[in-house]
């Protein structure tokens, strides 16, 4: 999607250690503008899908998925990284490995709300390794659910996360794909599509 | 808002312990049509204020306050409730207690992202003891930015956080305000608006 690689050329920033940071629009201060733009890249992307529902993790994917929810005219379910109070009851869980913290966190999501009539579209901002993806992934399957596809804002090419799912059969479409990003240029090469 | 107070009345599960569960359709699954016709109240009722930016806080904030975005037509920063490695650099923290998850949380916006040409408005989706809202609130003094006004979806109005934010002068408009819950017969009070 030109109009994101665009504005992460503009306004990404490289850090150490492969980091990109678009925190300026994408997950830290939100360009909702944005968001809608890519919301309807994904409606045409998945136009064929019986989307009944969005899934997504928080927090940061959070805003992007009820903004492209808007599209799909369908609500927004988000995992949740620990166990709360207010989540009491029966939930599906699993544990995922997080890049950016260092840690590993347990993630549900109410059995109330997900099940075997569900048609789910995972949206999330980032794809690196994956583990995230894969942690909704099973959570879908474990309630039964279908994964009818999974739309990612941005798609670091240079880590296994997005071959390893794409291997698997899922549609998951990346609006933006960096193979190589270059710290001492500031160059970001993305993947023709 | 009767729409939400409706919702509230048909969908909304008193729990022990004071807590008001509206999983179903504000803070686990979405309902973002819902959402969107929040977005349109909270824009009528602060149309007379220069607002260019919402501030809300991970994680069940960041829906309702990108979707109220929209309205707005601004960008949401989100306040991040612990400093990760994305988000090297300055920024403003302040410490928060969580109700629900009965423990202290360090929250923090980038410096970066506001300063004292924002004129803001703080979206969340509950109000009860307020911790979070004065944290918030601090948040945008500390930036030198102007609060211009505070949504909530639901306050419990038997807490004490509406009370002592309406006293600081700040136009606190909550859409839905529990004055009584019953937990044997599930009857709900709403405060007359």
């Amino acid at each position: 999607m030109k109009l994101l690689e665009d504005r992460i050329r503009k306004d990404g920033i490289i850090a150490e250690g492969g980091v990109l940071k678009v925190d300026c629009f994408l997950n830290h201060l939100m360009d909702v503008k944005l968001f809608h733009e890519m919301g309807m890249e994904f409606k045409r992307l998945f136009k064929d899908k019986p989307i009944n529902k969005i899934l997504t993790i928080e927090a940061s994917g959070i805003g992007i998925a009820c903004v492209v929810a808007e599209c799909f005219d369908v609500p927004v379910l988000f995992a949740k990284k620990s166990q709360s109070i207010n989540l009491s009851g029966e939930v599906y869980s699993t544990k995922v490995q997080s890049f950016t913290h260092k840690r590993v966190y347990d993630v549900v999501v109410s059995k109330k709300f997900i099940g075997p009539e569900d048609h789910v579209l995972i949206i999330d901002d980032f794809l690196a390794n994956g583990c995230a993806l894969q942690g909704l992934i099973q959570l879908v399957q474990e309630a039964g659910a279908t994964v009818e596809g999974i739309g990612i804002c941005v798609e670091k090419g240079f880590q296994d996360g997005g071959r390893i799912i794409r291997e698997t059969g899922i549609q998951l479409e990346s609006l933006a794909i960096v193979d190589a990003m270059d710290p001492a240029t500031g160059e970001i090469t993305f993947r023709e599509q």
